[in-house]
């Protein structure tokens, strides 16, 4: 998507440069827009464990680059076939260490873990730098064209809505960020939206804020803005008063895990914007790569909440807004249940919120 | 209410000094405890204006003292009985300036205009700063009794949650400042809740933040950890996650408006706690002095809600939390339909939220 006038990915590698991946600094967004070279493994695992980076899909993606950068450190351009096995596990291990730590930058990333296992299993059967950046570089591009994909699904729920409307712009209301800072490309929620605008559709996004940690604010508003999409910045509180006022058409927001019945994990306060939707009559719909479904689970009560840091809610930017030492609660996610739901948005087409709808889209 | 180990109300007269009345500077609350002295009707408007109080009964009563300054600053203690009329009018002319001036330093505070229109009133019946102090007084006096009142007929409400709990914490959430820092004491919503930890029972206050002013985090928290009430400090994204989980068994909220319909104007983000509280079976009760219903409105749209400054959703005190110039809409206040409140605390008693019911009581 485009940043001022040149177009960008949240992640991308130089034609000639076999050393080092390019990403953007999301810590110094809105503010300050920074390019950071991660020119080693270690970069790598910085930039994930302090959120220079963040969002499953992206995490995931630089984390496969970190396996490449690893290898290219300590093995260098290829495993000879001359070796014999045991020395080139001997070669290979401390990539593997590299790939362990890696995946202990942010536990409970499970694109992370995923993405480091992928490589490492490349990497048994084809110990070459040329193999594993082909296979970092296709992971990226396989994010991206999932999230082109839900874009692509997603798209025909704003033209309908923007047809009704004789033209007049598509109000749509998004939670946090689920756009493409958190993925490769697009993003999942906001993909619909960057598609229907790129196609010439008028749309108007309001942005929740989204405390305590400001993604809408910083990042969501942030991407909007310099790709030239109408956005408002709202607080947290202010959607329901817009929904009950006809201001908000359709409600999109992304999702960290689904249940096979339909029920959304998503970052905390998304159920509340369902509850207003719901009570006035306005579609919610939940966008997500058919990977995030976890059909083990069927249950919202059985989806475990995370619990964050407590500074989280007392501080901005470090600077302290409520009483010192206050008790704090922080859950970082709640469950939208399936019967507030609309639809689900996903790369390989749209469902209901139920359990065979589900089921027959991902079969 | 106490703060450490000192109680204090919001607005108070030292006994032996006229010239002079002191309220807490809430501008540097939680951070610091600063009370300030007022000096003069000036002192007393730019307290107002800058918002060292807020509040609409404790603007009404500290604008009441206002007038007293003016009075004793103008004309001295008396007018006596041997000025004839024109000079009374004369001599009077410039505290009317002053109480006119003052009205417009919050332009749509009610209670403001109210306070001094009373005032002015009582001045031109009984032209004496003694009369004129007993008047203020009697309305911060009349102001307190009010607050507590709501707590006598709020307190039923927990004690019986309280016993069905068998003395297990009553978990009551709350939105926004409706405590005593906005009253003169004991606050509305927050009157039951003091009253009921006064009296023994146990409590424990889930507190909104409520953005983008934080009235909660500032001024909420301190309140309830000042007095000693076991209290837990919350975005306002994270009460549904609450709600669906049962750990919360009340929500007290205050009120700005209500309509003769049992309809409440409150806080933005209060609907949406209605919402959740609906949604979990958990009874919502908002609480109001009987002077807050607006019984010539009786439908939710006839409320006028006030749009408020941009920066407040831009910046925490003073530092930019979105991007630069971004459009923002800030709703102060949204409406939460009687259909979601299970009913309504004031200082005349308790009903359900809804005409025949508000009528009885007021009757």
């Amino acid at each position: 998507m485009k940043v001022g006038e040149k177009y960008y990915k949240s992640i991308w590698k130089d034609e000639g440069d076999h050393g080092s991946v390019h990403v953007i600094d999301q810590r110094r967004l809105p503010f300050s827009f920074e390019v950071m070279t991660l020119g080693s493994v270690a970069d790598v695992y910085d930039a994930i464990r302090d959120m220079a980076v963040r969002g499953a899909p992206l995490i995931g993606a630089v984390a496969a680059w970190g396996v490449y950068l690893s290898f290219l450190e300590h093995v260098g351009r290829t495993v000879s076939s001359s070796d014999d096995q045991s020395a080139s596990r001997d070669l290979l291990s401390p990539v593997r260490r590299d790939a362990e730590r890696l995946k202990s930058a942010r536990p409970t990333a499970v694109n992370l873990a995923w993405a480091v296992d992928y490589m490492t299993a490349v990497m048994k059967s084809y110990p070459d730098a040329g193999v594993l950046r082909k296979a970092a570089q296709g992971l990226c591009d396989e994010e991206e064209e999932r999230s082109r994909m839900i874009g692509v699904h997603g798209l025909p729920l704003i033209e309908d809505i923007s047809s009704k409307k004789h033209g007049d712009a598509v109000n749509i209301l998004t939670h946090c960020n689920a756009g493409w800072l958190a993925c490769v490309d697009y993003g999942t929620a906001l993909a619909p939206v960057y598609l229907a605008h790129d196609n010439g559709i008028r749309v108007h996004v309001w942005v929740d804020e989204t405390r305590p940690r400001n993604q809408g604010s910083r990042l969501t508003a942030w991407e909007l803005v310099n790709h030239g999409v109408p956005c408002t910045l709202i607080t947290d509180n202010a959607g329901g008063h817009l929904m009950q006022n006809g201001m908000v058409d359709i409600v999109l927001v992304g999702c960290d895990r689904a249940t096979a019945s339909g029920d959304v994990a998503n970052k905390t306060g998304t159920y509340l914007k369902a509850l207003a939707a719901n009570d006035n009559g306005v579609p919610f719909w939940s966008a997500l790569p058919a990977s995030t479904f976890d059909l083990s689970v069927d249950r919202p009560g059985q989806i475990e909440i995370e619990e964050r840091d407590a500074d989280e809610v007392r501080t901005i930017d470090g600077v302290s807004i409520a009483p010192e030492g206050i008790a704090v609660s922080n859950y970082g996610f709640d469950v939208t249940p399936a019967r507030l739901i609309t639809g689900l948005i996903t790369d390989r087409g749209i469902c209901r919120a139920e359990k065979e709808s589900i089921l027959k889209m991902l079969s």
